[in-house]
């Protein structure tokens, strides 16, 4: 036993690697199997490739603008901070940016193929798009554990005897992961709603074309906003998540338990995870289920799999238990093995919860949704009223799951219990992103299907692989949201034990003064300014990026108003739609609109640390924005999912159906929701996170 | 000075009262003079008397329904709590509810002699609908002030050497007057807006009817829905907000500073206050200036008043200063009397700041609500995520305000300093009220003139009163959730120092076992996971009330559907319609739809301090509800306030005026914001109080 425990604690994150090395091999399996799947027609292939040039043409703008801004903060950095922790910070941004890039070049070439394959049949569709969204999952877990683990045992031995600087080099790649995946998120969160809502309005309201129409002169700016805004987006959030819980978990390990054991069990945890995942993958491609049903089994298989490898791995890591610092009381508690595996199991039951809930509010099959489709009857504006309650009442048992969460894993592993909490979540993000990154790929084969006028069969299988991809893409947005809510608690907790460390080591602060400092009471005013401020965060930055969605939409639909006026022959086919002009209009508008947002919360974090006690009023920003962000953040995504499936409910016959005046109601609502569900709430995930980052990386700065 | 000093201590409540009570003259003045005017023509009369009719039965059964509630509540007081605190209970419930009826028949009478004062002039009609609200201003803030005042002295008379018996029954008079306000607010708030988004939606775009049509059914109710809410709900609503404050000031007052003065001051800055307000009415009444004008100069006035008068007084009741117990240290400050005086103005500044800057979110004569406008071209979605991000952009200069308001009243008088801003503020209420109450009269005004058939010009009138009407009840609407937040913050201030001084001389406790239950702290995961279910609170409540507002329009859209389905001649005037059943359909509804969100905050409350470690947990929950509370209430009527005026910016002529695209997606908008102005969004301010005082009521009980 203590022979397994001495070498786990050696090779554990060798092991790690060589897991998230598999992992990338067998998603380099899956490209080559579905690059080899025939690609459709000519038309199809032209079509695919007017996305792709137009996705590619995006993130290469993108890339520069962000990357302009990076090199800026780079140097700060090494300026004001250290070369190690710059280094890190360049090597989160570019994995974040890489993550973002894969998972958008995966998705364009599994859409045709997963529309060429719904020409066969309806396996063979499910399977590509599957197997597309399994690569983006895998790769950017892979490439998340391997670039956090070499980077950390490369600065490891490049400073032996040095272990903060190591650490402090850590939070400089979570820092670069989270806030490109801000910009990611924001620049293509903004372009795939504006180009949807822009298209959406002119198009179907207007004119009555169907979704993907190719005489719609906004359809293709439409689809590349799929492949930038909900595969390079999501990819580059999700890696940031996963890098940033097991960064988070790594440094609380390290600074409230020790080195060893507990700073290698997170990576261990991660590795493990992955060849689950994998065989969660191979049973999506193997069972005859109907496509809700396999997508699901796979989840619950991985998660099987998961709780039973990751109980010997504890057992064995740990035989003696852990001796945790006590953030309270400065004591140190014993917590055996068991307790630390049970805190690893609740990461685990959340994430169930989270799917489960998140598929209560927002799936065609429950109440909510169908309140929604019975008020869409009396207009647009109960429609809209019902779908605003609605996800305001889906923040109850989420938010409830989450106190529960930390209440139980804290009993069971102090601070470092809920990081591995967290962790554990994180662990299964391989199979759950195969399932999100599944609903972008199927609504782009849709519109390839459509606007290379296949027959009404095939858009028959991608429509129904798309409703299966809409709840699943609604689903992973529960778990996103409410794996960064604890993880930024995880890193809250990190912040104060840094704090704590670098007053007592540095300043050499000790007794009243320091515990002072720390107090971070609620009943300091100061602390309550503080949540006033951090509160604010989610809102001012929801209210930029609604606005600038709004405007840039706004801006769509007078400029397919101007083609359709200029050229009438585009709605009888006779005239060609001039796609670029849209593409470019939403290209410039998201790139021009995603960056105050963005550095708002970096530099709202500054303003304050610099403010007198400014130590104490962070404390209060921190947990404020944790506070309102997590519940903007599930009532945006539950509504704006809501509001999609009513509008879907409706399409399948029900209260009308079809161009009914509840119809028009509901896709009302369905427009209002594109923003929240997929610009605004998804991108409070990572600037939560980053208000915690750069409050942690400040500290030795101003403090 | 002393000689000064000594007689305000022992007078100074007695002279507060005296102008409390030249208040309650003034307005009955003002009653006489407005009884006394002409009341229109028989038609006109007819249908005011069916409007009082319709809102005396539901006050009726509102009461009646309320007063089981309250009499479970009292019976649970005496026996748990004491005899005093349930009489203080009952005194507050007896007292807002009262409140609620004076309002709702000032309303009544003043609405009709608009609109007959309308057929004269625009200067008799502005007279008539704002001294009805005058009435209810000076009335409510009248009686709370006696109210609270005799009840104090009068248990101090019967406890002589037991203050803390006194000061117990007052939070009973604090937890009667909330908890009727959010019964008040919730059942009247779900009852217009259920009228008003029925009547709309059928009739306005349905229909394509005027509003207040007499053909449309559901007319009737919605004016009874206007006096109910508006009216009622809110003399309710500001009764409680007056109330809350004046003793929470009391409670700071005597547990960190001591009895006498302090205790006093409160009173009698209420009792300046009302004198000024008087003023601020005078000049209303003989001024020419223009409505939005004269009524914007009454306000400043008597803030200025209040500003010059509180400096003598301050002067000459302190004239050692203050030696107030520091709440985070446990040591002793002194303060001058210099800094007791610039917290109270830094309340009547921050009820400026809270005027101005909803003025500039809600007004048409700034960019937010024009943008709205402008948006609502492009369709209904885009005017509904316009007006949602202005909510949420519209939440940082107040919250910013409120924070900077916490840390200079803090710093000059500690947490007495906050509860001397908030009284300060909450002093204003009398004329602030005044503006609140004139728009439901001059809606209801409108109402009667168009159901009479007066000429247009009248109509032309009541409509510009009315206009101006709706930016004061926005405007009032900012101060009342500024107001409450900070109310609500010394509350929980209050929670902390009577939880203090519970452990330490009930349960002997001292010492470091004291200071960690006193911790709060932010460190503490029983402090977050309270924060997280504080911060569900406001969530699950406006949840509920918005659906019960969908729910009960839905219900309403369908009846009208009815009668005209079965009745056409309604359409054509040869048939009358049933008014009686939507009034009917709609008192049910919110009569049965508010119990359920009012009772939440208060069991909520008690299960959380039932469980382990439950003070603790509280002290989260308490500041929880407080900081997404405060976030929303702002939003919520700042969206609806923007999208209410937004609308009426197109119908005077922009965007292509009354009947166009733009403008039935401005209706939307508008019936979108109707529940989130007037039923959620303010209900949320008593609703964070209910949750301070009862956590503040069960201390005792339960810890």
């Amino acid at each position: 036993m203590f022979l397994a425990a001495s070498f786990l604690e050696n090779s554990g994150i060798g092991l790690a690697l060589v897991c998230a090395v598999i992992g990338l091999a067998f998603a380099a399996f899956l490209i080559k199997s579905i690059v080899s799947s025939p690609s459709g027609n000519d038309r199809m292939k032209q079509i695919a490739a007017a996305i792709e040039e137009g996705a590619k043409a995006y993130l290469g703008r993108q890339v520069r603008t962000i990357a302009m801004i990076a090199v800026v903060i780079a140097v700060l950095l090494a300026v004001f901070k250290d070369i190690p922790t710059a280094l890190g910070f360049v090597l989160g941004a570019v994995c974040s940016l890489a993550a973002g890039f894969i998972g958008m070049r995966i998705a364009v070439i599994a859409n045709v193929r997963t529309a060429q394959g719904a020409t066969e049949s309806r396996r063979k569709a499910l399977s590509a798009a599957f197997n597309g969204g399994a690569v983006t999952g895998l790769l950017v877990v892979g490439l998340a554990l391997l670039s956090v683990g070499i980077f950390w045992l490369l600065m490891n031995r490049m400073h032996p005897d040095q272990p903060e600087k190591a650490l402090s080099s850590l939070v400089g790649v979570a820092l670069g992961a989270s806030l490109i995946s801000v910009f990611a998120r924001l620049g293509g969160g903004i372009y795939t709603k504006a180009a949807d809502v822009g298209a959406d309005l002119v198009g179907k309201v207007e004119q009555s074309l169907e979704e993907d129409d190719p005489r719609n002169p906004a359809t293709i700016a439409d689809n590349v906003g799929d492949n930038v805004g909900d595969c390079a987006g999501m990819a580059a959030d999700v890696f940031e998540t996963y890098a940033v819980s097991l960064i988070g978990a790594v440094l609380v390990g390290a600074l409230t338990v020790g080195s060893g054991a507990p700073v290698v069990f997170p990576f261990v945890l991660g590795g493990l995870a992955i060849i689950a995942s994998i065989a969660g993958v191979i049973f999506v491609n193997a069972t005859n289920l109907k496509p809700a049903k396999a997508l699901m089994g796979g989840v619950l298989l991985s998660g099987a799999l998961c709780a039973l490898a990751f109980y010997p791995v504890t057992a064995a890591m740990f035989p003696e238990g852990l001796k945790v610092t006590n953030i309270l009381s400065g004591g140190v508690q014993t917590f055996s093995a068991a307790n630390i595996y049970f805190a690893a199991v609740i990461g685990l039951l959340m994430t169930a919860a989270a799917v489960l809930i998140t598929n209560y509010y927002t799936s065609t099959d429950y109440q909510p949704v169908r309140k929604i489709a019975t008020a869409s009857e009396t207009g647009h504006a109960t429609n809209i009223i019902a779908g605003l309650a609605t996800g305001l009442m889906a923040t109850a048992l989420p938010v409830l799951c989450i106190a529960a969460s930390i209440a139980i894993s804290y009993a069971n592993g102090g601070l470092y219990g809920i990081a591995i909490a967290v962790m554990a979540m994180l662990s299964m993000a391989g199979i759950i992103i195969s399932l999100d990154a599944f609903g972008p790929i199927t609504d782009n084969a849709g519109g390839v299907a459509t606007m290379s006028e296949l027959p009404k069969e095939v858009r028959a299988i991608t429509d129904e692989l798309d409703a299966v991809g809409n709840t699943m893409k609604a689903v992973t947005k529960g778990y996103a949201i409410a794996s960064a809510g604890l993880a930024a608690i995880v890193l809250f907790g990190s912040y104060f034990v840094d704090l704590k460390h670098h007053l007592e080591t540095v300043r050499h602060m000790s007794g009243a003064d320091l515990e002072n400092v720390l107090d971070f009471s609620l009943k300091d005013p100061k602390v309550i300014i503080g949540l006033f401020i951090g509160g604010l965060l989610p809102y001012l930055f929801s209210a930029f990026s609604m606005s600038a969605v709004g405007r840039a939409a706004g801006a769509v639909v007078t400029e397919v108003r101007r083609q359709i006026k200029l050229h009438p022959g585009i709605l009888t086919h006779s005239d060609t739609p001039d796609y670029g002009t849209c593409v470019d209009i939403v290209t410039r508008a998201a790139l021009k609109e995603m960056i105050i947002p963005a550095l708002l919360p970096v530099l709202s974090v500054i303003i304050v640390a610099a403010l007198p006690s400014g130590e104490k009023m962070l404390g209060g920003v921190l947990v404020g924005s944790i506070v309102t962000g997590l519940f903007m953040g599930i009532s945006m995504t539950s509504s704006g999912g809501a509001w999609d499936n009513a509008k879907k409910y409706i399409e399948e016959g029900h209260h009308g159906g079809k161009g009914s005046e509840a119809h028009k109601a509901s896709v009302t609502g369905d427009t209002v929701g594109d923003p929240y569900k997929d610009t605004s709430g998804p991108a409070i995930n990572p600037m939560i996170k980053v208000v915690n980052i750069v409050a942690i990386l400040i500290i030795p700065i101003l403090f």
